[in-house]
């Protein structure tokens, strides 16, 4: 719990960085650890992952998936036998080289990710196409060592999950890489309440070690774009550089094609400069540890025990009801600041009952998203309460659905984009000639990168808005995280 | 999938270390991965350990618990801070000495147990008695570095819970400890159907750090004891030696009191060596990846499109009543093949649909524990099939619990016990003086060591087996995984 007073979170639109650490913090979030640039996640935040884990988990099963679990510590020459992949990765590796008080005669890397260890095994698991797809996803820790972090959304050590597929065709694994963007996609706008934009990552943003990378990307209330999760087509790039081949149905031995795709921890940042106001939180019911909070109001011992066990039934008829519900009867604070601390915590709906509302057989509503405060008979409160919480839930996802748009531009001057961009954030959808030059000047002038081109290409039907030669692609470009 | 035939298994009364190797890959379990000392978890052992999660996390937030997660890394000098603890674990260390291509200026520990970082955060965590308990649990990877491994009983890295609490009494840490090595013991026993002993650790084997150690102890079918979970009474140990004090009832300021306790991987172990036989895994039906498999019967395309429609039917229909069910429909084997490969996997019921059943509308139904096969009407297969499953899960139990009673032995003289330890294995009851001399002297003459005493002491009523001075304790002794 905090103990701070309301107020104290500051302004996003004065400083929406240190809003995003305060609110963290505050919330009970996260907090940092003691080796550099490592993270704890609080009970209130890994509840919230929790329940993104169990919605992507049931989606990964329901596709027919299967968790697994691989080592945490690659030998060193494994992982250098991709050539972009270790290239990629070289520079973010923590490497251990003492075991059981020797020094190793092989230095291990701890895994920034795991295709290197999951292909090397992948060829002792299938000989034929019969024994394809292989359909498997792990739950696991992971480390990249970054030289600048942020809670959640960057940090040395994260939590995620990792599907890894091989297929018998090519034609397969692409449909495998849409489908799981497609959970990605369905988790983050049903579940968390996050509206994306799905597309294809340039050559420049791939995974390094694929042939194409699909993306989710969200837009923060800071006018800048998260990476939610991302999917790749790895073609037969690992199959080639570790050797898993399987006798296809022609009777011929064929390299399989792989996918892998991941979605972190990184999505509870998504969700907090999604939704988070400048009271603090404001969390999707689907994946609310609390979804509503009872408050008792009294100022007399005569009136506290009446008014507890009314409170208590309420949180019992709603807990029966399958409701995540919480009485607050702590008795060293005042309602004030228990409505402040749960409206920190983002719990979608409050529940006040005082002395006048128990002799009336009626409680007081309070909506954390719209605001709305009004007085509902207590069977009315009990039985529509999931359509309250429904309620809460779409209106999350139409706010931040109509941000998005609000601040999504078409733009074919580049002028135009360079100082919008600036000034305003947001998405700037226009032509590209393909060119990585053209693509590398907007970062160069603005910081501003390509998120997503369409999953198919398009013809964007203008020219290129940084060149002007003929337009091969229509890009959407922003100031990432 | 295995492609080995039947019969390949070695025999557990002729070669237990052997059969368990064996059965561990032959029915996809688990593998050895690349850095030494490590483990693939399969498909079909990782859903086992799923179960296994759900189970105690299920029961761990019904006891107030909450999961969070502390980092993999810990600063060499933070983990020093508890003098017995880092010298119990100084010699399975795992060391990062490199990160993003620089040495470090502090080499990082990789957790082999989280109790050093998590004292280190409860410090900021608690400011008065009305913060505590803090009850927390994480579900985690920790590496030890162990000279000789196997797979899920001793790997140098693994996955566990640990739980670490913090209380405002030595009486509520007590309690503390006990409710949970119950819950313990009611997943062993009530899911995974291994009967265990609960009791208290000696000093010698105690957790480094500790202050008690209490324990739940399976016997395996060889006759070895195995630890399958801890709870540990950790004192003010950790919170003296991290400095966290909070504000009592009185108004002054104490050493939080401390409790850990952890369940890992190796449980799965422990499902395989009590339940399993010569034939393969017999997996209980509660953490069985797959409870039911149909194998359809046919000899020509004609009966094999009937068989499979009925075949189907018959899948839909277990699980529409929730149950685990495959329809083992591939055309490459043929049913003998097919039954040997769900035996070796555990599967705890069979059915099979030929023509002469489609015709008579019934199934036959065989389980893989009592090894019964029965006609029944189609509609009573479905109608029966949670009691067919709750049978085995009772047969299970009954079996391990028989075979744990046939093998636990009183013993009042040395070289009874001595000899009969070395013998028949099982569990020996006698009475100790408590003298770690006498103790060590047993494990000298026979590698047995003291399992478990009684959670609170009793009066053995009967001299020292070792020494013949007054007994203390009543111990139970055992040769040990």
């Amino acid at each position: 719990m905090s103990r701070l007073a309301k107020g104290r979170l500051p302004k996003q639109s004065e400083d929406f960085p240190s809003w995003y650490v305060e609110v963290v913090k505050q919330a009970g979030m996260a907090e940092h650890g003691l080796a550099k640039g490592t993270m704890i996640i609080k009970p209130h935040g890994y509840a919230v992952w929790e329940y993104i884990q169990r919605a992507l988990d049931d989606r990964f099963k329901a596709t027919g998936h299967a968790n697994v679990y691989f080592p945490l510590f690659i030998p060193e020459k494994l992982l250098a036998r991709e050539a972009e992949h270790v290239e990629g990765f070289a520079p973010e590796l923590a490497v251990v080289t003492h075991g059981g008080g020797e020094v190793l005669e092989e230095p291990l890397v701890v895994r920034p990710t795991s295709e290197a260890i999951i292909w090397t095994t992948y060829g002792k698991w299938m000989q034929s196409y019969r024994d394809l797809p292989l359909l498997y996803n792990q739950w696991a820790n992971v480390v990249r060592w970054e030289k600048r972090t942020r809670l959640f959304l960057r940090t040395t050590e994260f939590l995620w999950q990792e599907g890894h597929t091989a297929h018998a065709t090519l034609d397969e694994a692409q449909e495998e890489v849409l489908r799981m963007l497609d959970v990605y996609r369905e988790v983050a706008e049903d579940v968390c309440a996050v509206p994306v934009l799905a597309g294809r990552k340039t050559a420049a943003e791939k995974f390094a070690g694929a042939d194409t990378t699909f993306t989710i990307e969200g837009l923060m209330r800071d006018g800048k774009a998260l990476q939610c999760g991302t999917s790749h087509n790895l073609g037969q790039n690992f199959s080639k550089a570790y050797d898993v081949q399987f006798l296809n149905r022609d009777g011929e031995q064929e390299y399989a094609w792989g996918t892998s795709w991941g979605l972190s921890t990184r999505m509870v940042g998504g969700v907090i400069m999604t939704h988070g106001d400048d009271k603090g939180l404001r969390l999707p019911p689907a994946i609310a540890p609390v979804q509503v909070v009872v408050v008792p109001i009294y100022k007399s011992d005569d009136e506290r025990s009446g008014i507890l066990e009314v409170a208590g039934k309420m949180r019992d008829a709603l807990a029966g009801n399958g409701v995540r519900v919480r009485l607050d009867d702590r008795d060293q604070h005042r309602p004030g600041f228990k409505f402040s601390e749960w409206e920190l915590k983002g719990v979608p709906i409050r529940i006040e009952i005082g002395p006048r509302d128990v002799a009336s057989d009626q409680v007081v509503c309070v909506d954390r998203v719209v605001g709305d405060k009004r007085q509902l008979a207590t069977s009315e409160a009990i039985a529509s309460m999931a359509s309250l919480l429904d309620g809460v839930q779409r209106a999350l996802y139409e706010q931040a659905t109509a941000f998005r748009e609000a601040n999504t531009h078409e733009v074919s001057s580049y002028d135009d984009f360079t100082d919008g961009i600036e000034e305003q954030g947001g998405f700037w959808v226009g032509g590209w000639c393909g060119d990585p030059a053209c693509e590398a000047k907007v970062t160069e002038d603005t910081k501003a990168t390509i998120r997503l081109l369409p999953i198919e290409r398009e013809d964007p039907g203008e020219a290129c808005l940084v060149c002007g030669k003929p337009g091969l692609e229509r890009a959407t470009w922003g100031k990432a995280y």
